[in-house]
């Protein structure tokens, strides 16, 4: 049987998971608006403190179904993704919230909103990528600098920068705890079956490498309010996500 | 608050509907092998007799809620779209099921996947457009040839062609019947909410003009068995669509 | 042989010539200053009073060498163009010479260049399109808004917008006079031969039909200056390129 | 002054040289049938013994006059190009010639036109890439697969497949010698300058990391007969382009 593009298997546009992800990240730290940010963040999400990032990055990713469309398929395995998450609580229990997560490609579009990401499809996003054997190019250090920019339809979604002051550790980064979603598909007609539920991203193996560590500063035309960029990152990280979890109330 | 890709809405992916359309279509109709098709068309849905169709086509589309997006944003208006049916029963009624339809923008993709079409991404459709100014062009008449293309990924997934014989009338072209989809959204872990239910499409408003009529071939990787062309169109048509209503069985 | 992609032939970018155009463009004329418009304008062509055109369009185009592509490769018959004018004099004969012209396709980019355009590649331009059929759009009359833009690399190049006020007739578009271009190839080593010459675009057959006149507006990267929009029009317009010929001094 | 899109500076699609690029291939070396590479390989170069390569590459490129590019336009940095070069002579000197490459952004097809590479704009290039954090992910060693493919228009140009066998080192790749080309810009009318002359590509600062050695296959829709695969390579490499040099018969 030929899959429905939502419903994962061989012929679908989303592999059978987990999913597995090796991400290199250009990431800007702030705070927003609270009064902002909280008509961003869905019920029963609370907003935090408006503490919030934003990044650009390009993914590597293969589906335990599928590791061999890395040669054969490998424009099934990468894409690029920007987006802004607002700090929040569930119960108490602080995590991050993904407003939108714009993304180049369908199967990552639609994997994403399976599981609850709020993804966009972006026209494009273009970040730094250093090369070690470019005769014009520096290694990473203390000055060098970072960007990338996200555009969908008429303009820029998203933009950043970051200037790098030291060489940092996985623990230098800010945590927010897990990921929170909504998954939600609404009816279109009468006596249609709804989905409508908060969840919980199910992410495991977590890994980060590479850290740098300085400023930065965005721009976005998520109305997040006043920006106050607090830091900015470099890094690598890898991580599978299974699926997700219902949060009951 | 910032709409969720999938619950239509302002700074949704998808507008509230209706959802109104005009489209340009270069189309084939053709009999696939009903051993293949049936892998294509999943139950309660029955294939019908082999009869099916393919179309390249381009869509001007606007939502009840926003026709001003017609100047301000026109890339949210303007789509093509690649598509195979294949003509089949539910409850002994004929109408036509696509397992595939490729169209080139994120909001097709969202709008047409809720309301319970199969879509899928394009990278690329290209068809035939005739200019009445160009001096290198001769107006549309028998004799005149169409084509038309889609790609995604490493390759095309469908590509067609129409030689024009005469011009014809809205009855000249096949009849099918309504427009049978499914609305799936699987659980992606314990407890979570699925949809998995069959609809027909809610159209309206119906209307058909310029109909030339003539011969037409296709090829597809979408696995219809052996392809017999039986006629190629060129037409525009217009229509409507409010959303869907589940099929009960 | 295989062609050079810069040499005209059927396995080179560009098609043998004559070149025919069929196009629908949306227009804004204004009043860019002349101190600006001097910087975007080359010797020996002299920036006239101010008078610019902005426009976007589509271009159904096809070479005399293959005019059954519009049916084979619909693709390379197709493209979208965005661009700014300015009315220059050249040996007090006035004419238009354009800074830059953005269009979607390779071959209209490097058809253009060698024919004297100053083309680049836009990421995409988009542009109001009525359709007849779509039960939600009215057609073209007074009060009718179009729009388009162009997008290349972080944002915008071009934006305009047209409100229509009235039918109008072929007469009631300004008139530039002549295209003007430069054809230039610099060398790149010692030796190495150079093309820089001005050109006068050879263009025949021309034709405009669906003219409606009305406001407009429009914003550009390009640095003209202070902008005063003067008009808006719609129309449709055909025409031939045959190539250049070179303008003596 | 807005710099002409072939002539290098900050306003142009070429920013001013040299050049520097790192980039990572994936290779196969094969043999073509020379009677077909001999319609690939223009005068006065001859085509040699039917030795070829194709690659397919991500770049990262910035000029001398703007390595600040690397954060604030990665759009001007960042490419992917797939190629196909032949083994050939100038007056007894073996050098490789590409009769096409490949390339996805506007400014390396312009800037590799005016240097003397038959350069075509590609729709879309898709390689393997690896990522060390992806817990789905094993690290190249023998057994790895990478792949790559070109499309443009309707369908591949290129794609190819390479399977690792061993760790290796730079002089384990095939030596070609110079890189030749061919300016042209021919004339659209009477009086016009022409280009057409045989170069060599000034190349410097070559150094090659990373390699490893395998086995590989290819198909390409560039007529050079019948394949015979010798040995695929994946590895990474920069070098600095300065601009080319006319060689005179």
């Amino acid at each position: 049987m030929l899959d429905h593009p939502l419903v994962p298997g061989s012929t679908s546009a989303i592999e059978r998971g987990p999913w597995h992800y090796g991400a290199d990240y250009i990431s800007v730290y702030f705070r927003g608006e609270v009064a902002s940010l909280k008509r961003l963040v869905p019920a029963p999400f609370v907003t935090d403190d408006g503490l919030c990032m934003a990044y650009v990055c390009e993914i590597i990713s293969v589906a335990d179904a599928g590791p061999e469309l890395i040669a054969s398929r490998p424009d099934r395995t990468i894409y690029q993704e920007a987006a802004v998450g607002v700090k929040c609580r569930f119960k108490g229990r602080t995590g991050i919230f993904f407003p939108v997560m714009w993304v180049t490609t369908e199967w990552s579009l639609l994997r994403g909103i399976l599981n609850g990401y709020q993804k966009r499809l972006a026209d494009r996003i273009s970040m730094t990528k250093l090369h070690p054997l470019n005769p014009g190019l520096k290694e990473i250090a203390p000055g060098a600098r970072f960007g990338g920019f996200c555009v969908k339809g008429p303009g820029q979604t998203l933009s950043l920068e970051v200037t790098i002051e030291k060489a940092g550790s996985p623990s230098d980064l800010p945590s927010f705890g897990p990921t929170y979603g909504m998954r939600r598909f609404p009816s279109t007609g009468d006596a249609e079956t709804e989905v409508n539920e908060p969840v919980e991203i199910l992410k495991s193996n977590s890994r980060v490498s590479d850290v740098w560590i300085g400023s930065g500063s965005l721009k976005t035309k998520l109305k997040v309010g006043k920006i106050t960029p607090l830091s900015g990152a470099v890094y690598r990280s890898g991580f599978t996500i299974s699926g997700s979890k219902v949060l009951k109330a």
